[in-house]
């Protein structure tokens, strides 16, 4: 199970009802925040899952509009009676921007724990949560994300008996972990049954468009993309300011064949009320326009 | 006249429906802001000033709650297409916080200009602005501000045909500086009527009260004091935090003879509608719990 909330839906600069983009996963207690901009911790606040027991903060790229809020977060997870130290993950640039912002923090009770990553495709796990890293075209070095919960192959005790496992050692096995005796060792893969299909969230804002962008995201139970441009009369503008159109995003939902998109980082320009995707349906059809503290809990699919 | 606006009302963090304290005052097209906490950009934008003709951020101290909301707001201000220098002011510390928070900025198309004061009594005057300044006790240094629009005296015929100021020299005398004309020097007193009160406003945050403070407000037209603790219960706190009861700000304001005293930087625990002064309008009568963008007006005095 995964809860996804997608806290903001605006882009470039915060609007009385809108948000700026940043993206909150749950998972078993814990929670990890993608981008802050200014105002992140008041829909947080709104949405009311809690701020001691945030985790990780993943940034996209450090633009204004997607870290602004990490001082004031900060300042409120401390207050919220954090102790444990909060990891923070982004592109190169992230020691000089996080200290820089938090420069009005000198008193919290946690450690910031920075990892700041080289500018290329790559995995980390933290906790529970396995994290997929690709870099995307935008005007300054910028990352899309893959937040997956994985699943554990299930217990077959049948194969365990067939393998002659002895019982003692079933869990050290279920948990992947291999076992020794003798000369005799005993894989995980002698108990367990076939790969199971985990939850798969990607998230994606501020870039073009590219063919890597289709194997990372492919089969995502959602994607969260950028809708910075509705009306595809826009490309000359998302090229040049290397963003996307919605219909761009809805093509890469359709080539990486994933279940559900939302589309977020409206333009300021783009009252809520005067969006309309009927012609991006088309192209693909789940599709969904972003609102503030969209919620979703995505659970394990029911097959084998 | 001075148009005020208390931008927000909030202490520690953002809410939802109450944005942090901030003041901002517009003289003659010009604007000058205290203190910028997260969110400021937005209760601006409802406000509808404009964000261009900001063209001083002045800095009561330099905890979270009054600053960081600095950077998103300057590239907001360069997204409204300014281009001319911008001053901030502030205690101690002002380069190194700025330079921090403002590692997001890179493209500003307008400069900023710091002016890191001493933590003295001061005044200084920019644009038509006037601004006094008094060190107040808080845990950090901290500024209280007095900002002024002063009136000049009225020209006065009689005077300067008595006084034999040749016709000519009127203007300059009148604009306040001296004209010498062989061995005779003409000083602006002699065409000058005596001097008329200006508008008044202080603005006064996070500290305790103190002798001084009664000196630097007296007689403003009107008062903005924090109210972070309104029941007098909460003596012991305020003490041990550096803040001020309520209705320590009401001493204050009766004895400074202020006209009208605004509370503003409400604890995030006190809701608005669970707030009452009656207990305090005994000391100081003309005294209003401050809400978001609450405006007035103040205009000069009517008597000569």
């Amino acid at each position: 199970m995964l809860d996804i909330c997608l806290l903001g839906t605006g882009g470039m600069l915060p609007l009385p009802d809108r948000y700026l983009t940043a993206f909150l996963a749950r998972l078993n207690g814990k929670k990890l925040l993608i981008d802050c901009g200014e105002g992140t911790q008041v829909t947080m606040r709104l949405l009311g899952w809690g701020y001691k027991t945030v985790d990780i903060i993943c940034f996209t790229h450090y633009h204004g509009d997607h870290i602004t809020g990490l001082p004031g977060l900060l300042l409120t997870i401390g207050n919220a009676g954090r102790k444990e130290p909060l990891t923070l993950i982004g592109p190169p640039g992230l020691k000089k921007v996080v200290e820089g912002l938090t420069v009005v923090c000198k008193d919290l009770a946690f450690e910031l724990n920075l990892i700041e990553l080289p500018y290329e495709e790559q995995e980390l796990q933290i906790g529970e949560f396995y994290i997929s890293i690709l870099p995307v075209p935008h005007n300054v070095k910028c990352f899309a994300y893959t937040i997956e919960n994985r699943r554990n192959p299930k217990f077959v005790v049948e194969k365990a008996r067939a393998n002659n496992v002895p019982q003692k050692y079933w869990k050290t096995l279920q948990q992947g972990k291999p076992v020794t005796e003798g000369n005799v060792t005993y894989t995980p893969d002698m108990v367990l049954g076939q790969a199971r299909k985990g939850i798969k969230v990607s998230y994606c804002t501020d870039c073009r468009p590219i063919q890597e962008l289709e194997d990372f995201i492919r089969g995502a139970d959602l994607f969260i993309c950028e809708g910075m441009y509705i009306e595809d009369t826009y490309l000359d503008q998302v090229k040049k300011h290397k963003h996307m159109l919605s219909s761009e995003a809805a093509k890469l939902a359709k080539a990486g064949n994933v279940k559900e998109l939302w589309l977020t980082h409206f333009s300021p320009a783009l009252p809520h009320n005067y969006m309309s995707i009927d012609h991006i349906k088309p192209i693909f059809n789940n599709i969904h326009i972003g609102q503030d503290r969209m919620t979703t809990t995505l659970e394990f699919s029911e097959e084998e």
